[in-house]
């Protein structure tokens, strides 16, 4: 391991703040107990080197030594071989948090996402469309009431999975889509009940607050 | 390794046949030479077994002797771990090929799967969100022109993460919106013309027709 460098925005405007993906890295991180340093970059202006790290000039993006990672997935599953406490050693524990990793992404946030634009957009037009992105968003959360009826968490003790499904489920929470999914909401009270998500969130959110 | 055993659908409907997700497993597979076994569940019914398979009850996972994995972007990882022909051995390439694989579905398919239920709808209302999901799409294109401008393969040689990336890209070709981006488009040719892909296609479609 190398010395582990997170860079985010500089700034963001008031809406994604406290959901900008440099969270799940923090929160991984501050859950390790390893040491890293938290850098900038300009969010008004995306330059050549912001690119050579993040192709699509987006954040976050996390240098370990000479390696540079960019997706937060990527960068979660690197951190979780530094760490047993992020993911397990043994292979089959590994194999599951690496699919809960990619299910996390794929599976959920593929329909959390586009519902969550049509919350953000405040578009209340019942078209077809807007119906189907709820249809497909809930046919993912009804089976994550299942897996989260029977686990406390998704592979075995608390992981880099839970972090990353905890904080795609928030975004759905935060516009109050989980009210009819109570283990889906009993699990991110869980999980961003944890210390090292509340330290994550508060520098977050002092990260951004410090640059207004 | 233990035995690799493959699960899909018995059968689907027309218009998703050759874009099952099973496709992106046969290709690796097809491509590192590894002997593998393709098993059917059925899509009518959805029972308990599959769903301890895969907890969205979709389809593919992959059995690898008592390991089962679901999710194709762990499944592949999974694979590049099993070959050197989907993915190199060195640490500093592995975590390339890591980070593209999540780009291709978190980044590009998380872009390109709400782009393409509208397209697949037949809907064409101009309406805000439609041209919303529409610029999302382009602004993920934009980006990939210019790495696919640049690079032959995402990552070094060939490696399972062209394997997803183009995957995801070929929806989109198939419903033209790599028009303009010819780099995106010659992607997409040159990674479908290879004989395992194009073997991984024709099995696809061949396991389908057999059911009708």
């Amino acid at each position: 391991m190398g010395e582990l460098i997170l860079t985010t925005y500089d700034w963001v405007p008031e809406p994604p703040r406290g959901f900008v993906r440099d969270l799940r890295v923090r929160w991984a991180l501050e859950e390790a107990g390893l040491p890293y340093k938290v850098a900038s970059t300009t969010f008004a202006n995306r330059g050549a080197e912001h690119f050579k790290h993040q192709p699509f000039g987006q954040v976050p993006w996390l240098t370990d030594g000479d390696v540079s990672i960019f997706e937060s997935g990527a960068i979660l599953l690197h951190l979780g071989g530094l760490s047993d406490k992020l993911m397990p050693t043994d292979p089959h524990s590994r194999s599951e948090v690496t699919e809960w990793l990619f299910a996390a992404l794929a599976s959920v946030e593929a329909a959390s996402q586009p519902w969550s634009f049509f919350m953000f957009s405040g578009d209340t037009d019942e078209t077809p469309m807007r119906k189907f992105f709820d249809s497909f968003l809930e046919a993912r959360l009804k089976h994550m009431e299942t897996v989260l009826t029977k686990h406390e968490w998704l592979a075995g003790d608390f992981s880099v999975a839970d972090i990353l499904m905890a904080d795609v489920l928030r975004l759905v929470d935060r516009f109050d889509g989980l009210a009819t999914y109570p283990a889906c909401r009993a699990y991110v009270s869980r999980a961003t009940a944890r210390p090292s998500f509340q330290k994550a969130y508060a520098d977050q959110m002092a990260h951004f607050a410090a640059a207004d």
